[in-house]
């Protein structure tokens, strides 16, 4: 079972690629900014810059915020950027790893949107030293990605949600890609271990497309992952046999990993571009082999390769803090100023600590940017849902034990009702675990069917590929699959009946909207 | 999406095989014979034999059971009855449909098990109409497998959690084979998905061997399967990517089936023995390819070809009882009497009413059954656990903030002395999310290691095959792998501390414990 090499073999990594010399070296840039902006957020109360010499007392007391998976994220950030760039792609970014916030808040700094929402952190070098000190910090914000967090809809914590939540967001917002990243120990929850299969529901003809990216890191908190610890062969079986067409990106040395990741990302968008045009044209015949990417990375990559003699960069010790107790060792302290000068801040912001504009400009503007995107955005974009006057469904009961009736049955009928007006918006789906029909509610299939692109037989009872009820017998997955659509306010029903208001659709795949802290941001409401 | 033909593709089955004619004929009538008892338990309060004519008043007035998984659980009984005979085999039965539970008791009452038990409930046809009656019925049995149903330990009702509990099972019991059924409803499960990946932590020169049969009978409630409605070569690769060597038995005609699943059989036994005879007698070197089967067979297999006009056999609308309204539709007593009929009673029951003998050999003999194998009995394999004095732990505190301590730091200390004191006996276990370490129980590492049966790196840090602590990241699955191993008792600890008990360790794995409605049975206990 010993692996000879502690290096993942560098399975199509090339260092030629199609960017261009210049390309690499500034998105290779753009990262070290997010990767700076990461372990400043974590480690500095001040001298953000690092223009004098690093000190105990820049150094936050306590240390939260979890390093390992961050510079990963920061790695698809960039990549993302430049193919929604290129593309122009309108994208919304998932992450699994919850607690990889701080890659998340660095980019939506560096792309602007953070300011945008919060003036005080502004662009200079005074912004990033509150932005710096505000983390996971008294009065300042989480360590994971949260609902105050920009284009953020999956706050993480309780893992295992990721890919249903993105699945849920791209039901029904036909131009939508939601790329979703899995940590590989997310990966081993049920609920994500299951939701790989909701490709069977994904419409390509009128929903969006979901691209995972499986990030194998290879640790836990403690552990290694089951998924990087088994073969190449095995793991590239266990996702066609899911239903997919997995791209492995893998690897250690930033410019071979850039130009394979650039590559692979050219590749998945125009595959998915391909797939959507065909079913839009051709109508779905077919499950499509939607792409995904299976990126290894080190764990902790680009921070310290050792900590007091013990392997750091690449091992679960990177899960969190890569160290900490720089009271008690001054060499730690000297360790964070070598780590962090090894990004070279002076290369990556100007004189007054703005990311140079070579550097921000590879970002996309306005609302194309992940971190501004109206997808991700406080429900701009739901739309009212018409509504049947509920009263209509009553039955008269004139004295005791006179009338037989089903109470739910009764409500089966009010929801085709809804179905029904709200079809052409298509902003209302009913989700559950198999059991409408026999939960009574089975009227809903007179006006649509269960959704479902796997394979069909002739005897098949209402299964199609637009049916608006989705059913996989899976609590943990399918209720987490609600999507973002409709509002539940006053309208009037197409059928002319009285209106009024029911909350049988929610803004449901939002979480963070529990919390009641999500807020719109840069859009002119509050 | 459309597939061709219903009947699905014959892979692997032909009529030649290992049973001679003879063997054949007698294996497809004790499947008759459980098919039969099981519709009986379902649909019938009287006349158990058919030899007067089926009237309305020998039918239950409200139908429960579910016969959709049934026949195919018995067909898996009869062939695992089968190899346990031919090759000694020393094995228990976890069924993932819990609603299958008349198969498993019919099976019971077969094998003789059920009698032992219940004696009122005797091998004759005045037992015969018991069996039947007590069926869901008001003052009788559960219509799933229940605490009380001989040779169970897996309950059912939250589906997910079969094959944990299966390889709960089979940890530090290496003789042991637990043959897991996981229905293809289920497997959409979050927890059931997860789980397939416990082969990673099987050591095969310590633990017992799992045999995972997932069967393919294509519906949910109201719905197909997801694992049904992909391809062949999509399935394949799925269940070699979570690390199997699938063996498929596919098809719907009795006497091919017959011979391949008894070729089936034997072939998967024998390279269970194999793998555990190579890590016996060499050590675990490598994680083995453990086999499984997938068998595809038709929902309600041997029920009712249509009932009203409406496919029933093959479908979903056999999920549950293929027909009702007995009472208002006289000619559903009719096909309810043919249905019975066509499994030939005569053939299978002698004049008493009991199983005919050149059946009943059939069956394995003693604690050989499934039924009354002492693993799946109510604890009495369990082994006391011996347990250091806790207040050997204690922390001397003369005032207040003298002491600086974690309580489950020195918690974890405990640990370790339990952990040593029963290494010898492999009775005592952790299981947990990734969090022994982080939750301050670190200490256990100083006896042992993470159990780890996939692949290492040089760097690793405690883990090995034969560890006693199971780390997966998924709460669903991990703590339903709690095996079945000590019982908390007073007990003197090798290391001569005072002893006492604490329930650090508990007999998990059996969730009917929490019914608290086990029996002991057969074995002279109460």
């Amino acid at each position: 079972m010993n692996r000879t090499a502690i290096e993942p073999k560098k399975r199509g990594v090339n260092v030629s690629g199609p960017l261009p010399a210049e390309e690499l070296r500034r998105i290779n840039a753009y990262w070290r900014a997010a990767n700076y902006l990461s372990v400043g957020q974590i480690y500095l109360l001040g001298n953000p810059l690092l223009r004098e010499p690093l000190t105990l007392q820049d150094v936050k007391p306590r240390l939260l915020g979890h390093w390992g998976t961050t510079p990963g994220l920061n790695f698809i950030y960039a990549h993302l950027n430049r193919v929604i760039k290129a593309r122009d792609l309108n994208m919304i970014y998932i992450i699994g790893p919850g607690h990889g916030g701080p890659g998340i808040v660095a980019n939506c700094y560096l792309e602007g949107t953070y300011s945008e929402v919060y003036p005080d952190i502004s662009e200079d070098a005074e912004g990033m030293r509150k932005l710096f000190r505000q983390f996971s910090f008294p009065g300042g914000i989480p360590s994971h990605v949260a609902p105050e967090t920009p284009g953020s809809i999956h706050e993480g914590g309780e893992l295992g949600y990721a890919l249903s939540h993105a699945f849920g967001a791209a039901f029904d917002n036909p131009d939508l890609i939601v790329a979703c990243v899995v940590g590989d120990g997310e990966a081993e929850t049920g609920p994500l271990a299951a939701s790989w299969h909701s490709n069977k529901f994904l419409n390509p003809a009128h929903d969006g497309a979901v691209l995972p990216i499986l990030h194998l890191n290879g640790y836990k908190i403690a552990n290694p992952t089951l998924l990087s610890r088994i073969s190449h062969e095995e793991l590239d079986a266990l996702f066609k046999g899911y239903g997919y067409k997995p791209y492995f990106v893998e690897g250690s040395d930033p410019e071979p990993m850039h130009q394979a990741m650039a590559a692979t990302m050219n590749k998945v968008s125009a595959e998915i571009e391909s797939i959507q045009k065909k079913a839009r044209a051709n109508g779905v015949t077919k499950r499509p082999l939607w792409p995904m990417i299976i990126m290894r990375t080190p764990k902790g990559w680009t921070g310290p390769k050792e900590v007091d003699g013990k392997k750091t960069e690449g091992h679960w010790r990177s899960h969190q803090v890569p160290f900490s107790e720089l009271a008690a060792k001054p060499s730690h302290v000297k360790l964070l100023e070598d780590w962090m000068k090894s990004y070279k801040p002076e290369e990556l912001f100007d004189e007054n600590g703005a990311l140079r504009s070579e550097l921000a400009e590879l970002a996309p503007s306005g609302v194309r940017r992940m971190g501004a995107n109206p997808h991700a955005n406080g429900g701009i974009l739901l739309k009212d849902l018409k509504m049947p006057d509920f009263r209509d469904y009553q039955i008269e009961v004139s004295q005791p034990g006179e009338v037989v009736a089903e109470s739910i049955r009764l409500m089966g009928g009010f929801m085709r009702d809804v179905m029904k007006c709200n079809m052409a918006e298509r902003n209302f789906r009913i989700v559950g675990p198999d059991e409408t029909a026999s939960n009574r509610l089975g009227a809903v299939f007179e006006v649509t069917s269960r959704a479902w692109v796997a394979d069909t037989l002739p005897e098949d009872d209402h299964l199609a590929p637009d049916g608006r009820v989705m059913e996989i017998l899976s609590e943990h997955a399918s209720l987490r699959h609600r999507p973002l659509l409709a509002k539940p306010q006053l309208h009037q029903c197409d059928c002319r009946r009285k209106t009024t208001a029911v909350a049988v659709a929610r803004h449901g795949c939002r979480d963070q909207t529990l919390h009641g802290r999500n807020r719109n941001f840069g859009m002119g409401q509050q």
